[in-house]
Parts: structure tokens; C-alpha cells; sequence
């Protein structure tokens, strides 16, 4: 049973979203409210800070109310509203119109796109021909509206994009046959535009009412790549059950929301968009991060042509991390013993909603975390990594993402990236080719794309009055009668503060290195502030144009690292509203639109753009195997000496593993290593 | 049992070796000869291809003659010789005096030199006068000399640095109280001279004949940081057993040192300097890989003061990652079912040698490979992610290494190198410091360093004829009319051949990409050329002045990759010979060496630097977290769809995962996922 009241970062509970409703359908007597965001309003720092501090030494302060941030229509999306609820006082704090401002995909929203457009005469007259084959199933896959310039973006559009499937599966690959028929619908459910998509290099984008419908190339039917086990006829049966066992089971006590683990604690936060969220971290009592989150990701396309400079999602902004997480399955996403934790969101009406399983926690076997034999003994000493995992998964139409966040025995903190799931697909002409796509089959295009993400580091590095240094490896000087340098192989650190909120790039050439430090705690044996340091995912950055909107629209993409004094509600590095946004909004915008402030020995905020630029290969296809990206924090002179030396020692005992032999016609048998060898093989 | 006659590319076996020694000693009768080296020598690959080409198809040749690389002295070190001799014609095919070349280091010759150190009256009399603690014990930590131009290079020398522990335990570590005295000792095990090392940042290195001995500082004495559970009273109880279970073993089969797996077949190669190596790499029955291997490391300190630009290890050329291979032990290293290859070594008289468990393969499981729901149905497809490891662990002096080849599932392969092990100490005064190194203690300092490894890659993607191409993804320009980019959002790729042997660079700011293609064999998807293309661990090169000796010995450091063509021979991108090398014979130099060589669709190897710029952190004492650096091989448009499609779907059924719930005083109680919840413990 969790603990009867929540704590104040703890997600809304269901109760919890059911009494905002009630408040704001009270308020707004006489009028229907579309609730496209109920969530939890994070109390300010400056108040949670001193509570936090005195509840990790046993006192327990009155804590701040509970707050709820609502998002909601009034009658009509062009009311847009967002209000600040108090919810033990019943008392709305805040409530401002949000014009010009569009919420998230709503999935409701986007079904009825497709099923209005499906409907539409128009559109099954083109789909008429179009001439599909026999048996043909059309499938719309509606896309979010990046801002091109092209449209008003006051008013909301969504594009439906075109596939067809032969097969009568329902999880057959459509993605095989993309269509070339794309239909703008209105938020208002009707057809705007039909696009006829370009086919070729030297082909453009027109209308259909202009350019008339292509029929559809019986010459691209091909035999499609599959996923789906029931349409994947011959499968390996080579790879042998592997199991993860804990007979005393995990190594991890959750409380609520209060997890703890290996001298790590911290809160799970959840909500709508940013998924999981990590808060109050803690290592042996020692404060290091207030805050962990993905703070917004953007998937631009490169493909030149219109309206394919449409295709730029905001995963997190847009779609929302946390209401396209997966429910996890037991046994399927995560091996050993694993503790769930559930979301909670609710209905346009603002009925609560569970959203099952969408974070695990459970640990995994890293192999060694150190190790040293003294050669003059012969003894060897090992210990093995145990990792904490804590991750979601969220399916954002065609591409699945997988994100992890690792605490290690040896005080590291890992964010893992993985990308999977189905390549966006485009028609092409037989025979023809673009210069920014990859060929999957006959007449399935590719296009070139980066997955970009903002990782969002709030540091607490033995409290909130941190500094951002840089620190490069410099050779030292040859010839230089200063320097004493005589072999020529000297090299030293050169560090520098940075002093005002800036963007920064990385050079490994440099060796230059991030480091989050507390200039105000010393370590007594280096003499210098303790610290963590930035391990990053080294990444090309965003290639759109700055003149482009993907380059207006999402500004954390043109650097690697980002460093800003902390303001409330600074949370999404492209801003607060990505739909169909303009730009201009974002952490290059917030730096550019204040007077520099100086963020040494401050309360700072540092954030690490990462990803991959993914041109597409054939072996992405029909599904990608996961592409992995790793940033990594790890305690620079914080500690005193290795924090990890007190782990278990490895050992045979502790870990059972099983001796395998070979017999002579080369197949493994297994026996546990006794000291009488099994009789019946030998090596 | 092992098949009754080696295959080609197997390790010499014992008997082998044995009969090496007897044709030598044959031929030099009257000679006291000392063996270094007896390896196999592999068969020149002109001879070696076909072979494997008919054994893929079922047909075994002839197989070439097995012959040995021998490195010996005749009776002096001197008098260092190098032979191949035939091992079934019992003939000497080669055999040349290799003056002012050094062999790699001997251990029995390292304690050799440590005992005489110990012993010569000099050094008990300089020991006297540091006026150790009373129950001190010193401990000698013998170095190879790293050329500094300094000493005429043709004569042995090894540098005896001091230590001291004051706990009477074997593996207290001593690296905490570093003396400032060094020995340079001579082959033949005679002090040469005593060196008074610089224990300040203004402080230089003298002979203790002239400046003296200066007396410990017992201000120094400290409660030292130790790592031996028998010294580490304190030890974590929360971390839960974790087992790796495979009730139907593994999935690999192993005949000999033929290992398969998942569609991976290769061969497990050993020898005493590169430890582990693989050779005809196959996936599919389609060729990948000729041969895999770690080409040479290469440790240089960055403390500029003598004598410390000694300290420049090549741990595979003067170590050896073969001979200083751990014996690893089941449990400890490695989790789930092992197989252990031993490796084959032999006494300075020739006496072979086994060398248990150098090498040990397991399977890991590494969370999801692929999934996808098709949010239309909910149907969630998920698989996981199984990998082969094929490891070693090296101990040299202070540190461990530990090598990982890991095979994938989806035809990836992957080179991780852990760091882990002590730091390497060196004195210094109380309340000094110097700016290339980082204090660990009282009197305590950790230079700086660079971990720079060199990964050796023979291709043979799909044939002996490859060609490396250099991608790039380059925005398109805007407002140029001969270019559609209206929107300013596109990117396309722009692919270079290589036409010549050269070193290259990596940038990630460019998306720089290195595919190793056959161009012979096109992709009938994508139009292109198979491939794999390397995915670097971005490195900083190595810092040491290009006029230093650190440089020019290592010069695979100068570059991440490097590409030549096929040389026999050219293995180790240092030279063959590093002990005490003087430089200009690694991989720069056999490319400046010669006319200009086109490796446009040849016989090429690819060699990747990659590494770390170690500045060490106190959490790296006393003994280190393992630091992880990996590299990645990744087939791009050589398969016609995801090689992994076919892998087991993952299930309950078949992972056995536990539901880990958490009752009201937040200790999880484990249990297993029956329909029926268990019902003393709810949510």
C-alpha cells in the first residue's frame, strides 16, 4: 500500500485528478472542458529545496500543497487554456488563455483524423485511383504538422500519410508499400488538402485536384520484409533459454515512489510528456542531482522536398513521452526481478486513467566493476558490477525509443538511448534514387534523418550552489624556457569556469571535459571542489539550416552542452509548446533574450544534446535492431577514494556460474564445476 | 577431445612447441640457447585464403605446413636471434641474428633484477637511510625503460621503482607510500645507478651519489586505502546474489578452437603478445572478418620531470597480453555457463607450458535487440538482445585490462576494453603538488596518463577485396539554384573513396563515417556496395610532442584510423620489436616508408586508435572502477534486411521474469507471475 499522502513529487493519484476536474467544471459552470493535460505542478525549489533538506535529516516539515498544472479546451481548441490548481484549497491560482498556442497530439484526436479522412469522398475517390490491388488495406499514419512556413500555424493541422498493405494481417509491414497520396485534415476533421508526394529526385510535390492521382505501381509489389512472428516463417532455434536469477530477489526497496538501492536514493516521478522523471538523488546521503529528465527529443527529416520539411516530431513537446510509454510485459522488455511502477493520466473529460507498467525497475549483471591481481602473490581480487535500471519505453508511431537510466555501486549515473522500431518510409519510382534516402525494396524510400535529444541535468552536487567547469588536456610546451618540458612529453589540465549561461560545444581533441562542481566543498585529499563530470555521447548536431524552422524550432540541436542559471518552468529546451510551434522559444532563446547571468557557484542547469544522425541501411528494415547512445556522470574527485571498494567480492559461490566442456563432436556439455570431473566428458 | 591434427590456424600445442625446441637445440648444439618466443607462425595469407575458401565449401586441401616463430637468445641476450623453423620437415627455414633488438620482458628476469635490486649493498645502504618505519616492508615495482634518449638503447635496463606497506599483508597496497628512490638495473642484474626521483614540481631528479638520500617523511604515514577484502572491514550486505541460468546450456559450439554460434563461425587464436585473436570471421557462411586482434597498446605518462618520461609501457610488444594473461577463474570473472580456451606458452628452456583459462566465452544478455507495437492493433514484438564474449583479462604491474570481443545477433561485432586496476603512484612532498597529476594522499600522486590501444582490423567483407570509403552527412546549401532546398532542411551523404595508405581522423561534427566496402559485391536494394562501417570510440590522440620519444615509438597514437594494404608481417603498429624501441618503425612509418600504395578495392587492414586521456580521479584509488571504452563493426547494406529477424521472440515463457511488488514498509516481496496474485502481499 503506498504511504497515504503523497509526497510532494510524487505524480498526481487518481483522486487527485478526479478533485482538479471537479474544481475547474465547477469554475467553468456552463461549459465543456476538453482536459488535454492534467499533471503534477512541481513545487518551486525554493520551497521543496529546504523541505527535501530537512527530510533527509528525519524532520518532517508541513509540505508544500499540492498543486495540479492543467492544460485545457474550453468548448474548442482556440480556447486553450492552462491553469495552476490547489487542490486542498480548492482555489484555481492561475488560469490564462493560451492563444495561437496548440496543445499535444491528442491519440483520440488523431484516430478520428484518420477515420475522417478514410471517410471523406474525396479521399476514397482517390484511393479509387489510385488502383490498389485486390485485397489492398489502406493504412493513414498521422503525423504531427511541422511548421514549414507554409501554413497558418494558428490553426492545427495534422497529415495523414499513406500506406497499403496486401496482407490480411493486421500487423503486416505496411510501411512496405508507402502511398503517394498524403491528405492535410484540419483539426476540425476535414480535408484541407490531398498532396500527390513527389516520386522522384526531380519530382515536387503538387495537389491532386492539379496533378491529377498516379496510379499505384503494381510493378513495386514485392514480397514484403516482415516482423510480425506470425508472418516470419523460419526462426532461429539456436539461441538457448536464459534465465536471471534472484533467489533472495532484488536488491532494490521501493516505497511509493521512494526507491533506494545500493547507497542510491531518489524519487520516480512520471508524467504526460516527459515520462519518467528522476528526483532527490542521492548517494550515502550526499546530494547530487535534483533532477533527471529527458527534457525534449526531435526527430527532423532531410528530406528537401515538400512537404517532407514538414516531417520534424517533438516526441516529448508533441506526443508526449509519458502517454506513449508502453505497458510493459512481464518477461518480455526486462529479465529478473522487476518492479513496475504505473502512470497515471485521464480521459479529455478528466476521468483518471492507469497507464500500467510504463516504468520497470530491475537490475542487471554489468560484468566487472573492478579487479587487480598482485602479481607477487598471485592473488586476485574481483567484484562484479550490479546496475540499477530504471526504464520506459514509448512508441511514437513508427519508432520505438528506450530509455534507461543506470545507477551504478561505483556512484555513476548512465543515460541510455536506444532507437527501434519501423523506419519512416516514402514512395519512390522504380529505378529512381534520391541523394538523402536509402532504398529498402521497390519503390520504398528511406529518408535521411537525425534522433535528437536533450538530456536535462539539474545538479544538486553537495547542494544547489553549483559551477560548470571545463577542463582540457594541453600539452605542455617544447622549447619554451619557461616550461620544463625536456622529454617533451608533459601534458597538464587547463580548466576555466564557465561564467555565464552559454551554450558549449565538445572537443574530444581537446580532451575537454564537463565537470558539475561545488566550488564551496572541498576535497580534503585533491585539494580541489568536488564534482561530477559530463561523459557525452559525442554526436553530429542538428544539419537542418539555421534559417530552417527544424533549426528555429528545436535550438538545443546546434550545441552539445548547455548551461543555464535554473528558472521555474525551464524544463523543455525548445519551450513549453512545440506543436506547430515558430521557434524562437527555446534555451538559445532564453540565453539571447536575458542580460548574461552568471551561473558560477549558482543554482545551474545543465543540459546535453545527443543522438545520431540515421541514414537509413537495409538492415534497419523491416525493423531496426536498437541503436544505442550512452551519456554517462560520473564522480570526479566527490568521493574520498572509490566509493564502489566495499562491494561483494565475486566469487563462485556467490555466483554459480557453470563450467563447459567440449566434447569430441563439438557440443558443449555443462556441468557444475565440482572438484570430481563429470566422467562421462572430458575436454 | 581436440581433433587430432591442428588446423592452420590453431596455437602450437605443447607437443609442437617441444619439438621446436629439440630442432633448435639440434642445430645450435653446444649453445645454451634461451627461447623468448615459440608462436605459431601463421600461414602467409596467399596460402591461408584458399585454404579456408575450400574448408568453407567442404573440400580440405592440403593444409600449409606448420611452422614456428622462435625468438631466442644464444646464450647471451646479445645474441638475440630470430628463426622460422617447419615443424613436420624439421628445418630452420630462416634464421638471423637481430642485433641491438630487445626481447619482451621476462618475468623471471623482472624478479630477478627485483631480488638483486634488493640485495646489492648499495641499495640495502640508500634503504637504511630513508629510515623506513619500523615493519615496513619495501616492494619493488620493475618498468621497462621507455626510451628517452638518454642511454645507449642497445643495452637492457629496468627501472626498480620503490614502494613501501606498512601492514604485514601480502597485498596491502604499497602504492600508497611511493619512495622517491628508483634503481636502474642492468640485464645482467647489476645496479647501475641510484636515482633521487623529483618528489616537487621544482624538484628534478638527481643520483642519489650526489644529492643524497632524503629520509621518509613520516608525516606521510597515513591509514591507507586498501583494497583486499582481508583488509576492507567493512563490506556492503545489500547487493542480493544475481545468477545467470542456462538450464540447456549455451548457445555456442566449440570443436577445438573452431567456436560457432547464432551463424557466427571463427577461430579463437592465442599467443604470447597479442593474447587473444580470431580469425576467419563468418556470418552466414559469409565472410567478415580475416582476422581480429588488438595490435598494440601503448601507456605514456605525461609527467614531464625525469626520469618519468620513461614511464611509456607497451604492454603488448615489451609485456606481452598473452603471457600476462589472467588465469581466469570460474565465478569470479565471468557469469552463466563458461567455456575456457588455455593458451600454450613454454619455459625459458623450451619447456611448454599450459596457461589455464586465458581465454574465456560466455553469453550475455543485453537487454531488447528489437521492437515495435503497431499502435493500431497493440500488438507489441519484442526480442532480446544475446551476445557472445570472448575475454581476456591482462595484469601488468599496477593494472588489469580486460579485452572483450563481442558477438551480436545482428551481425555486429564489438571491441570493449575495460581500464581498471591501481594507479600507477610516484611521491611527492607534503603540501606540493604539480599540474600533470593528481593527489591521492599524503605523499601520494597519480600522474597522468593516456590509455591508447590499436585495434587491428583485417577485412574481408564478402572477399579479400575491400576498399574504405569516408562518409560524410553534409547539409545542403540554401539559396543556390541549382540546388532544391527550399526549406533549408536537407542533407545528403557524400562518400569518399580512399585511394591510398593513410592515416585519417575521425569528426563527429561531420557525421564522418568509415565503411569498409567490397565494391565487387552490390547490394541489390540499396544499389551500393556491402559493407561495414566502424563506429570509433572518439578518443583524444596522444598528447606526447610529436619530437618526443612517447610519439615516435607509438605512432599508431597520431591518428584514430589508419588504413594500409595487406603487409605479412605488419601486425603490430608499433613495430615488432618496442622494447626500448627508438621509434620509425610503426604503421606512419611503413607508409612514409614507401611509394604511395593503392588500396582501392585490395587487401586492405584498417587500424583504429582509440583510448582515454587518464588524469586520474580519486575515485580511482586504490583500486580503480572499471572505465569502458568500446568499439563497434556494424554491417551497413550488407544483408538485404535486419539479420536479426528471425531471433526467438521474447516471452515469459521463455525468460521467467519475477513481478517484484513492494508492501506498505517498502521491502519488495518477490513472487512469481501467476494469474492468482499472491495474497499476502499487495501493491
Amino acid at each position: 500500500m503506498a504511504p497515504l499522502a503523497p509526497h510532494p513529487l510524487d505524480p498526481l493519484r487518481p483522486e487527485e485528478i478526479s478533485k482538479t476536474v471537479s474544481i475547474l467544471n465547477n469554475a467553468y459552470k456552463g461549459h465543456t472542458l476538453v482536459f488535454r493535460v492534467i499533471t503534477l505542478a512541481e513545487p518551486p525549489k525554493a520551497v521543496m529545496v529546504p523541505f527535501l533538506e530537512a527530510e533527509h535529516q528525519g524532520i518532517i516539515d508541513q509540505p508544500p500543497p499540492r498543486c495540479a498544472r492543467v492544460q485545457f479546451y474550453q468548448d474548442v481548441a482556440a480556447q486553450f487554456y492552462e491553469a495552476l490548481v490547489e487542490l486542498e484549497t480548492a482555489k484555481i491560482l492561475r488560469q490564462e488563455h493560451l492563444p495561437g498556442r496548440h496543445s499535444y497530439v491528442d491519440s483520440t484526436e488523431m484516430e478520428a483524423a484518420e477515420r475522417a479522412c478514410l471517410n471523406a469522398a474525396e479521399v476514397q475517390d482517390v484511393i479509387r485511383k489510385l488502383g490498389l490491388p485486390e485485397g489492398a488495406t489502406v493504412c493513414i499514419e498521422p503525423w504531427t504538422y511541422g511548421t514549414d512556413g507554409m501554413n497558418d500555424m494558428a490553426e492545427r493541422i495534422i497529415m495523414c500519410y499513406f500506406y497499403m498493405r496486401l496482407s490480411e494481417h493486421g500487423d503486416a509491414n505496411h510501411y512496405a508499400y508507402p502511398l503517394d497520396i498524403c491528405v492535410e485534415m484540419s483539426g476540425d476533421l476535414k480535408v484541407k488538402r490531398i498532396l500527390s508526394l513527389p516520386s522522384g529526385q526531380n519530382d515536387r510535390c503538387g495537389e491532386v485536384s492539379q496533378v491529377g492521382v498516379q496510379p499505384f505501381d503494381r510493378n513495386k509489389i514485392h514480397s514484403t520484409r516482415e516482423y510480425h512472428p506470425d508472418l516470419v516463417t523460419e526462426r532461429r532455434t539456436t539461441t538457448k533459454p536464459y534465465y536471471v536469477v534472484q533467489p533472495e530477489g532484488p536488491s532494490f526497496e521501493v516505497s511509493g515512489n521512494l526507491l533506494t538501492w545500493e547507497k542510491w536514493r531518489m524519487r520516480v516521478g512520471f508524467n504526460y510528456r516527459e515520462g519518467l522523471t528522476l528526483h532527490d538523488i542521492t548517494y550515502d546521503g550526499r546530494s547530487v542531482f535534483y533532477r533527471l529528465s529527458l527534457s525534449e527529443m526531435f526527430v527532423p527529416y532531410g528530406d528537401s522536398r515538400a512537404p517532407y520539411p514538414r516531417k520534424g516530431a517533438f516526441d516529448l513537446g508533441s506526443n508526449g513521452a509519458g502517454v506513449n510509454a508502453n505497458a510493459l510485459n512481464l518477461g518480455c522488455d526486462c529479465l529478473g526481478h522487476i518492479k513496475y511502477f504505473d502512470g497515471y493520466h485521464h480521459t479529455i473529460a478528466g476521468d483518471p486513467v492507469v497507464l500500467p507498467n510504463v516504468v520497470c525497475c530491475h537490475e542487471i549483471d554489468d560484468g566487472i566493476l573492478w579487479k587487480h591481481t598482485n602479481y607477487r602473490t598471485t592473488n586476485a581480487v574481483v567484484t562484479r558490477s550490479r546496475i540499477l535500471v530504471l526504464q520506459t519505453i514509448i512508441t511514437v508511431g513508427n519508432y520505438e525509443y528506450i530509455f534507461a537510466f543506470q545507477f551504478t555501486q561505483d556512484a555513476q549515473v548512465n543515460y541510455e538511448v536506444r532507437a527501434t522500431g519501423i523506419l519512416s518510409t516514402a514512395p519512390i519510382n522504380l529505378g529512381d534514387s534520391v541523394p538523402y534516402g536509402t532504398m529498402l525494396g521497390p519503390g520504398v524510400m528511406a529518408p535521411y534523418h537525425q534522433h535528437l535529444f536533450s538530456l536535462r541535468i539539474d545538479p544538486a552536487v553537495d547542494g544547489q550552489k553549483n559551477s560548470l567547469m571545463v577542463e582540457e588536456s594541453q600539452p605542455m610546451l617544447v622549447d619554451d624556457p619557461a616550461v620544463h618540458n625536456p622529454f617533451g612529453v608533459g601534458y597538464t589540465t587547463v580548466t576555466k569556469p564557465v561564467e555565464h549561461e552559454t551554450p558549449l560545444d565538445t572537443d574530444v581533441s581537446k580532451g575537454r571535459v564537463f565537470k558539475i562542481v561545488n566550488e564551496n566543498v572541498i576535497n580534503p585529499i585533491t585539494g580541489g571542489p568536488v564534482g561530477y563530470k559530463l561523459v557525452p555521447h559525442y554526436s553530429q548536431m542538428v544539419l537542418a539550416h539555421p534559417s530552417s524552422y527544424h533549426f528555429k524550432r528545436s535550438e538545443f540541436g546546434e550545441h552539445a552542452v548547455w548551461v543555464t542559471k535554473y528558472h521555474e518552468d525551464e524544463l523543455f529546451s525548445s519551450g513549453q509548446f512545440t506543436m506547430q510551434s515558430l521557434g524562437g522559444e527555446g534555451i538559445a532563446s532564453w540565453i539571447r533574450s536575458r542580460a548574461p547571468l552568471d551561473i558560477r557557484n549558482e543554482d545551474i542547469v545543465v543540459w546535453h544534446t545527443f543522438g545520431t544522425t540515421h541514414n537509413p541501411r537495409v538492415e534497419d528494415w523491416p525493423v531496426m535492431p536498437a541503436e544505442k547512445m550512452l551519456v554517462s556522470l560520473k564522480p570526479v574527485n566527490f568521493f574520498t577514494e572509490n566509493p564502489a571498494i566495499d562491494v561483494p567480492i565475486s566469487t563462485q559461490e556467490r555466483n554459480g556460474s557453470v563450467l563447459v566442456k567440449s566434447n569430441g563432436d563439438g557440443k558443449p556439455c555443462s556441468q557444475q564445476n565440482t572438484p570430481q570431473e563429470h566422467a562421462s566428458c572430458n575436454q
